[in-house]
């Protein structure tokens, strides 16, 4: 765990002066990411109010461990280096964004946020979806299994499977509607055409940092030395396709047609004010099995993170109405840490790589407001939502653009956010 | 569908004399790989009989297309060629390595397989699994499910799910038994350790040529253009860890502990003259759906390929027994072709991308004694196989190696073959 220090200290400032008050991008924050100023190539930034900094003419002035590692198109070295590396990178940013001393030297280094391309930070080698937001498995679960929503291995697996590392994009790349099959309860057998049950899923992604050896587990003590950062993850899901293809090997095509990710990795130093215990287990559950138990874990496991989904259909965004909330809820609603997902994803000896993406799945409160996706909300299909236009949703329309936030919010600290991750729906092809 | 052109030519012999006779690697296979001789660095090359020609040492003599493609360390860019370049280059060295004329020229640039290291032929992005052997499906459908054994999906939906890339790894690379949950029938709740089930699947391997854009499918008549070449691919497979994880999401660590290739990529182009028409569906099948419907693939779109499994104990390899047959049989046995595996994964949008390597799942005949896997033919753990040294299994011990074999036969054609693809157990750490 990352020790909190002058960094997060709330009445540091920058010199950079949309950075103070900024939801997302304080200089108490600082994610790094890859991104092209106008008209040139892809470079590593630090996102500071409605600024980035390249970080590649500030090199000469950073820790030496990470300096020579600032100059190519992603940031995977700079993901696998120690904690402490990046830690000493944080602080001579901040030192550097908030001394006025350096606004003359620094000025050309930055660009305006609004006119850049921001890219996926990193190559992404493998990618993973964990299953931990345990109301939502309820929800889901009785959907499709009514009396046995929750699976028995439920409390003691951190279910997780594979999913498709070349279709992940950053935030703002559209949508293009899945064809598939699909195939009705009623009907005889299935047809393939456009997905009528598209989906989002609000999950936060973890960022792998330091790899292990494939046959070396990662004991849970040390994994949060292997966990780089976080953004926000939008599982896009097609529900028809899924629910006639999932069984016995799981979700393919109804998950692996496009993910959109928050392109800056908030990084796990950013965040360490924001840590909670993890919320104790309802009584009558296991406990976890020794190799996923950790006190310090279950002590600081958690993140006091808010999460947010809205959505915003075209008429919406012709008619300039502001996005509309479907929900609003806390990260806390997830079974497993993420150290926990970590441990168990390396237990068997499979080797995390820097850059490896891991999904948490999707997280959902347990009240109504606070459901990760429209298959929940509405019910699979039987409740629609009422937007302000007087449009109404079940699923997602050609034209709507979803939105997750997430803000990190504790007493004495200025609250940090993850940025956008959003995308506009394409009809299928 | 590559032309059968002098290539193939069984009168053709090299000037490399273990090449000819020999039962993997006559000068009518040229499979490309990535090796390194003693002490040097990974570079492309082909494999002809018992010797590898390094390919950046030709590059001159080669089309332009592909000389310049053969100095990195991976085979991606000449994967990602168009099918007429990579013909082009074959019948060159075809040439080449016929005419004894080019042995003065050629002989430093030829190095002793024995003496080699193989590596991965290519940067894996996506690893993705298939279950088209029906048999297989059937097999294992029937232990869990005894009285529904094939799901409603299964004859329209080719079933595929996201496996790991970061742990495929070439033939001769140990496989360290993978530690994990298992809960037995009988217990009430799961301990963690070593797999009890530990097991090997015999399956054919793709290797994606060309690209396609996200978002953009694969209309089946232009898959074989996305298909470079094959491999041998054993997908080991922990089945304990496998039978408690799996739902609802699919195996997850029961399988990505390890994956082992065969790293010679055996072209599509090597393989035209061992085409057959894809076996009629039985009697009652649904018709595939219309996307998935192609004539010339029907007619075309399998192999005639023997499959062979081989396992040698500790003690067999002490006491220099013969590694033990445990199952042959025909590569027919998949129901649906490779080309409809290709436009499948693609027809929701979803991007492959060259060097990707797509999995068939296991491929086992209707009959004992071509199983591809010990699941099957120890019918689930009660029905031991006997080694010649006495030992017995259910599944797999330490020590044990396992070996799979592939040779495509046809009349009149030299038989070529994908060479090893073979892994010794570790005990779990």
């Amino acid at each position: 765990m990352s020790a909190i220090d002058e960094t997060h200290d709330p009445a540091r400032t920058s010199w950079i002066e949309s950075a103070n008050g900024h939801p997302d991008f304080p200089i108490q924050n600082l994610p790094l990411g890859i991104f092209s100023p106008p008209g040139h190539h892809a470079r590593p930034g630090v996102a500071i109010g409605d600024r980035i900094l390249e970080l590649s003419g500030v090199g000469a002035l950073l820790p030496e461990a990470v300096g020579h590692l600032l100059t190519g198109t992603t940031l995977n070295p700079l993901l696998a280096l120690p904690s402490a590396d990046r830690l000493a990178m944080r602080r001579r940013l901040s030192q550097l964004l908030s001394d006025p001393a350096n606004r003359d030297a620094l000025t050309p280094l930055l660009h305006r946020a609004a006119e850049c391309v921001v890219h996926l930070p990193a190559a992404i080698g493998d990618y993973t979806d964990f299953y931990v937001g345990i109301h939502h498995a309820m929800n889901v679960g009785k959907q499709f299994r009514p009396d046995n929503p929750l699976l028995p291995n439920y409390k003691y697996v951190p279910i997780g499977y594979h999913g498709r590392a070349s279709s992940v994009r950053p935030t703002g790349v559209p949508v293009v509607r899945p064809n598939g099959q699909r195939k009705g309860p009623d009907e005889d057998a299935p047809s393939f055409g456009p997905s009528r049950r598209l989906d989002y899923e609000l999950e936060l992604g973890i960022w792998v940092g330091k790899g292990n050896e494939l046959g070396r587990p990662i004991p849970i003590r040390e994994a949060p030395q292997h966990i780089a950062g976080y953004c926000l993850l939008n599982d896009w899901s097609a529900r028809d396709i899924q629910a006639w293809e999932y069984q016995p090997l799981g979700p393919f095509l109804a998950k692996n047609f496009h993910s959109t990710i928050s392109p800056w990795v908030v990084t796990a130093e950013a965040l360490a004010p924001f840590r909670l215990p993890q919320p104790p287990r309802p009584e009558g559950d296991p406990q976890p099995l020794a190799y996923l138990l950790d006190t310090h874990d279950q002590q600081h496991g958690a993140f006091a993170l808010e999460l947010e989904v809205r959505i915003a259909s075209e008429q919406m965004r012709r008619e300039d109405t502001a996005p509309f909330v479907l929900s609003r809820g806390p990260a806390t609603n997830m079974y497993w840490t993420m150290a926990q997902i970590v441990t168990h994803h390396a237990s068997n000896g499979c080797n995390l790589q820097p850059g490896d993406l891991i999904g948490t799945g999707t997280i959902s409160a347990a009240e109504a407001g606070g459901f990760g996706s429209l298959l929940e909300i509405s019910q699979g299909g039987k409740a629609p939502v009422t937007l302000p236009t007087g449009e109404t949703r079940t699923f997602l329309a050609d034209g709507d653009e979803v939105i997750l936030r997430a803000t990190a919010r504790a007493d004495g600290y200025v609250p940090i956010g993850f940025g956008a991750c959003s995308a506009v729906i394409l009809p299928a092809p």
